[in-house]
């Protein structure tokens, strides 16, 4: 190793990725520099996190009462991190749709985006394969699942595949009655067997439409069809997904549930650096593994988000913004568990064939989507 | 396709990978043709297979009442059908050290050995890796095993590998208790759960046996050390193996207990091929899948193979040939099934330390530890 370490630039350093990032990055200084840090609303930790690691760039999107002379506020500074000369890799791990600049600024300017913020691909995925196309940048996935998927599919031919079989914990509700589900409440919703994740997709696994943001995003990132793409409930989060080639084989990438892997691979890929983020595999102290059908017809965010990804335009991007709105008013207690896909579908109904050709129009449409879901529950 | 078929010879044709191989042969006509078959005795089944096939080259080692003038008779016929011109791959499917010269003159000759018969590998490793270098040629695995790894690996820089994890099925006695097992009849070794094999591996699998010598053979196969190959017991054989990479990752490939794909993926290797000799993978049919720690102490041949694996030199041929000895004994209704391991014990502290630098002493240590073995028990 004699090239100088990669700049990266965290968006969203404060949250569960990002704060997972950092571990990674000290771990391997000599291939990676923290170039930029941006936080939404957490001055103190981001302080923190700046005192340490001396990124050339900060921002911060909702300033507080304590003012930073050097830093850059508001929603605007994602943007000017990615284009920081200082960097050459964007992990972006904001949540949902205020995400999508960013992303598109790294990719047309050629950089890497190391992606956890699926909402970005969800809503504006022939978008971003554009601007990948134009400015000669890539994106590589921080979803354990998709990272599964990209570490078996390395080095292999895209038409070799057949299929993708993407595992889905079934979150906290998986084995709930249908009836019970109705009123499932926030600290319910909160405890998710296998991943310690950040709140809103936290809830987005309880729903399943986590697992329906990835499908889209799967089918973006992989160029594979929605009739290509399943989903397996496996309750214990090891195997993170499957890849069936056009011969029969079936390849899996499995571990201990830790983004610590993802989030290193998706800096790395398509190299492997030695790394101890993870514990090494004991098959026995994980066993069993065990699979189940999906409940579909018990969670239906999943099906909602397929049929908006199959329909295309701006309906998956009215899915995520419908989903994003109902879950914070889920979050607030101003909504029930069971409110979240009645928004979401009724939101689809009304606007599902909206524009969606170019990022004003799906912005357009995002917007419009949270407002129809406020107004529907009268919040 | 453009290119002319390939000619394929199948050693062992009769047996149960041979016969596999030539329904996989039949599903690709336009890349494979079948240029050679050889059989050990079964000339009935050898007849109507060339009458289907109508090969090039036809050989039989023990040649019966019937005779027939154009095929090729004796031990040396494998070595002609390898070196027929109309031969590019060479299905290697010949039980035990009979197959050795014929996998050394195929790889010397330039040709790519699919090799089913791994003892080839455990007696001669060194020698056939010098003969592969020496002609160019090129092993690749049949053993559903190895063939997983292979999958995880193509493409991969061999440094990136930290640790492989075969699986075994733990054969019929897994759950046996210790003195049950020094008794176990024939009948009930060739009760295999989850594969049906010939029965030399298949009461390989029952002593464990087998797996030493999967161990070895993937030593020399992926060129890393003892201590980096671990075993695990996974009584459904839907798992094939776990490669853990460098950074912690771990590939697996997994499918219904069929040798359809490994001998298929070990003709086209590195590529892959639309095929339907798998049914399509469902894991919620499959589930759970279990993994448990390897009885060692009740089954000693496991420890036996690897520490003979570890001395080098003839100590794994010695290893291979008690074993293959006190097999056919046990299989004779000579022995019992707890003087197998015991037999190997004895034959590897009386020999294993006999020279193992050429073919003709491993040969000539393969043959003592024969007769060593015929003499411990007085047959």
């Amino acid at each position: 190793m004699t090239a100088a370490p990669r700049g990266v630039a965290i968006l969203g350093s404060t949250g569960s990725i990002g704060t997972t990032a950092l571990r990674v990055l000290q771990r391997h200084p000599e291939r990676f520099s923290v170039a930029a840090l941006t936080a939404f609303s957490n001055s103190a930790l981001l302080e923190e996190q700046v005192r340490q690691f001396h990124p050339s760039f900060v921002g911060i999107v909702q300033n507080g009462a304590s003012t930073h002379e050097t830093w850059a506020c508001g929603a605007e500074c994602l943007v000017k991190a990615v284009e920081h000369p200082d960097v050459s890799i964007v992990l972006n791990a904001v949540v949902g749709a205020a995400g999508l600049d960013a992303t598109l600024a790294a990719v047309r300017a050629g950089k890497r985006v190391a992606l956890a913020n699926k909402e970005t691909l969800v809503m504006a995925g022939p978008l971003v394969g554009e601007a990948c196309r134009a400015g000669g940048g890539e994106i590589v996935p921080v979803d354990s699942e998709h990272s599964a998927i990209l570490q078996c599919l390395a080095g292999r031919r895209p038409e070799d595949v057949r299929r993708l079989v993407l595992t889905a914990s079934g979150g906290p509700f998986r084995a709930w009655p249908r009836e019970r589900l109705q009123t499932a409440t926030v600290a319910d919703a909160l405890q998710h067997p296998t991943w310690r994740m950040g709140r809103k997709i936290t809830v987005d696994s309880a729903t399943l439409a986590n697992k329906a943001l990835e499908v889209i995003e799967a089918h973006f990132l992989f160029g594979l069809s929605y009739d290509q793409i399943e989903v397996v409930v496996h309750p214990q989060s090891v195997v993170h997904s499957f890849v069936e080639m056009v011969d029969g084989s079936v390849l899996a990438q499995l571990g201990v549930p830790s983004m610590e892997l993802p989030v290193l691979y998706a800096l790395t890929h398509p190299e492997r650096v030695h790394d101890t983020g993870v514990p090494p595999f004991d098959p026995v102290e994980l066993s069993p593994l065990t699979f189940e059908r999906v409940r579909s017809a018990d969670f239906p965010a999943l099906r909602l988000g397929i049929e908006a990804g199959r329909r295309g335009g701006a309906a998956p991007a009215v899915f995520n913004a419908a989903n994003e709105q109902a879950v914070a008013l889920f979050l607030d207690g101003r909504i029930r568990f069971g409110d979240i896909p009645r928004g979401i579908e009724a939101a689809l109904a009304a606007l599902g064939d909206a524009d969606g050709r170019t990022r004003d129009a799906l912005l357009a449409a995002d917007e419009r989507a949270r407002r129809f879901v406020r107004e529907m529950f009268a919040c």
